[in-house]
């Protein structure tokens, strides 16, 4: 890991700047995916999920058994914390709900928002070691309380041609029942396109590798929406003298075990909580099974001293990061300063677990710095918001001079005739 | 124009599908621009005005005295009605602001989301014929509201090398004073880069031609944000035996004089409407200044009679129009129905031109079906929602077995140890 101590703040954008991300060419084999997925639909998949997955797979549909087995194959103490976990993250997204208030911009002039749930939401869940069960929460759960129709889940069998029991069991408590056994770039093109069994839908969730990610770019194109651009996961750490060295430095791991390509930043203002960080982070990672990603992952990552908060906190706006932890004594004073980042953990006992899994935060955030222009997924990612007016007669007299004066102006004389016809009668 | 009399719902997919826009194949041009505009800036920028807009611009900044004597070049009645729109946009755009309620979603387990203005956005204003200083208003006052720090405006010069006072009348009322003289995929790519003069921004508004909306398709590979897709402008009508053919006739017109790629689709129940309608826009076709363009975007619009008003509202919804008038006199009841539409006009006196100047909503809007999946511009488009979280070590217990649980179970135990650590204290 890199150290900078007092860095000139000439430096910062240097330093600000993310690592390089060595995009293999494969914009060519995503093309072909889709083209093989638009040609022959599931069989297409079927052959994806023997190339790539090993996997033999009949039928791309998850049947009803395989999800009603699945709760039988996941423990008791599991099945009890996804619960928890589900009832936080529906409470937080409930919130999120708002009500259309009328506004009466001129009199006779009333104008509103309505919000309307996108019809038809994919959501993509990668598979591998770490079955992403706590990322179906985090997708189905708001695309339910938007009121999305139609909901469909896609995800690489295992090699017997099988899916994680915690994703089916996860996603059957969210009452999704169509789920689809592919992954990748394919699973994505099933989604934009629609075969014989996968609905195509309107807007695509979830994270993924390369592939996933080139996938998503590329369903654009479709008209399909996605939900935002993605990157390596990344935390910025922001401690004072009260901060806790042991905390800071299982929140830097817990970053950095995600792969090699993640990137943890600490900045502190104290030189004793700095050093004893340090120690702390070789210490834990010794005690880590997946310690070789977290290992590479600190090799780009980099620790600073500060003369004071107000500098890190200036500092991590100009990286901003997916997640910022202030463990600071006074975190209320800093709140407002927070302009650029995707989740914000404020105390000695906010870890960034608890938002990853069960605080009720969603944990799907920009990286990568997309928090400059980004917000996370939230309720809002599965509603559109449609404007209403209405005018009466009198309404449009009162601002139908208006139009007209500005119709005219921009050379647009149909726009102008329609106010013109009307205020005429 | 199409004429179709209780069409089949089985061809609605026909229907409803947009024409086929021919992308000429100009991105080796756009990546061309976007490289001389990376290597030679301002100087890139002075010599496109040259070459596309027939310009002479020493400085690519618009002067204060420029700005100064715009006031002075349009009449008090253009002012006048400015006024009144930027009120009506203002009041109505300022509405949209959200207080962050603090959710307590476990005991000792506090969530919220708190906006943040996008610190640097972009402005893209066409030039032409037709001097858009509405969309000055519809984007600056929004960025305004939502407290964008850096507001950047850039519209192509006229030949003289001046812009169209009434596009600089407009921002500066707005308050905008970074005013650029460049267009088309040469402001876009200054706005995503930065120049010597333009500084760089982080998201990028506003409407324009093929080159533009290629630019801001590009711009995004360097992480800049848009603030959608682009299509050709659509209005969908749909009216009852109340409905006035004229003034229907005319709210179609006026969507039809945007260009040759508009379309307009009418749906009505009453046949005596119908008949009279496509009459009545025979008539006053002849009289718009614009009859060519209008008469263009005729030929692939299309006229349909259905049984009655729910499959019309069912057809708009396949359609997904970015404007749709409800032109009905039990208006109320349809609302509901209404899944995908850009901005919705209420009755007889609300026509499109009302919302495209001063009604208050805004204009920039989905077009090309995507009023399926996004939503117009609002103030949401200018900020980011920021989730924060606070637990206390109380709080932390109450949840902390439910993260270690699930870490676990995902494999990831530098997130469980993250809890761990902070309960063994």
């Amino acid at each position: 890991m890199k150290i900078y101590r007092y860095p000139e703040i000439k430096t910062w954008p240097e330093l600000t700047r993310r690592p390089v991300i060595e995009r293999e060419e494969i914009s060519r084999l995503i093309a072909d995916i889709f083209e093989a997925v638009a040609q022959n639909g599931d069989k297409a998949l079927i052959e994806f999920n023997k190339k790539f997955d090993k996997a033999v797979t009949p039928q791309i549909a998850v049947s009803e058994a395989e999800i009603e087995n699945a709760a039988g194959q996941i423990s008791e103490n599991l099945k009890k914390a996804i619960g928890q976990a589900k009832d936080n993250i529906s409470k937080f997204h409930a919130s999120q709900i708002q009500q259309a208030e009328k506004i009466e911009t001129t009199s006779g002039v009333v104008c509103w928002r309505e919000n309307r749930a996108v019809e038809k939401v994919g959501i993509y869940i990668p598979g591998g070691t770490a079955p992403l069960f706590s990322t179906v929460l985090m997708l189905a759960i708001p695309a339910n309380i938007a009121g999305c129709k139609e909901i469909v889940l896609c995800t690489p069998p295992d090699q017997n041609g099988s899916v994680n029991p915690a994703i089916l069991y996860t996603a059957q408590l969210c009452g999704i029942s169509k789920i689809y056994k592919t992954g990748g770039a394919q699973a994505v093109a099933a989604m934009a396109l629609g075969t014989e069994s996968i609905p195509k839908v309107y807007k695509i969730f979830g994270p993924g590798n390369q592939f996933v990610v080139a996938g998503k770019e590329y369903a654009q194109r479709y008209g399909v929406a996605v939900d935002m651009p993605a990157g390596p996961s990344e935390v910025l750490v922001i401690a004072d003298h009260k901060a806790v060295p042991e905390f800071c430095a299982a929140d830097l791991l817990s970053q950095a075990e995600h792969g090699n390509d993640s990137q943890v930043v600490f900045i502190t203002t104290d030189f004793k909580v700095f050093n004893e960080t340090i120690e702390a982070v070789e210490k834990q990672l010794k005690k880590l099974p997946r310690s070789e990603a977290a290992h590479q992952a600190l090799q780009h990552s980099f620790f600073i001293l500060t003369e004071n908060l107000e500098n890190a906190v200036e500092f991590s706006n100009l990286y901003a990061p997916e997640h910022l932890i202030l463990a600071v004594e006074d975190f209320e004073k800093y709140i407002p300063m927070v302009q650029n980042a995707g989740s914000v953990f404020l105390g000695n006992y906010s870890c960034e677990s608890a938002g990853d899994y069960a605080s009720g935060t969603n944990h799907t955030l920009p990286t990568n710095a997309f928090a400059r222009n980004y917000s996370g997924v939230s309720l809002d990612s599965f509603v559109k918001k449609i404007t209403f007016q209405h005018l009466t007669k009198k309404g449009l007299q009162n601002i139908g001079k208006t139009i007209e004066i500005m119709a005219e102006a921009e050379g647009l004389f149909a726009h102008k005739n329609a106010v013109s016809i009307r205020l005429k009668q």
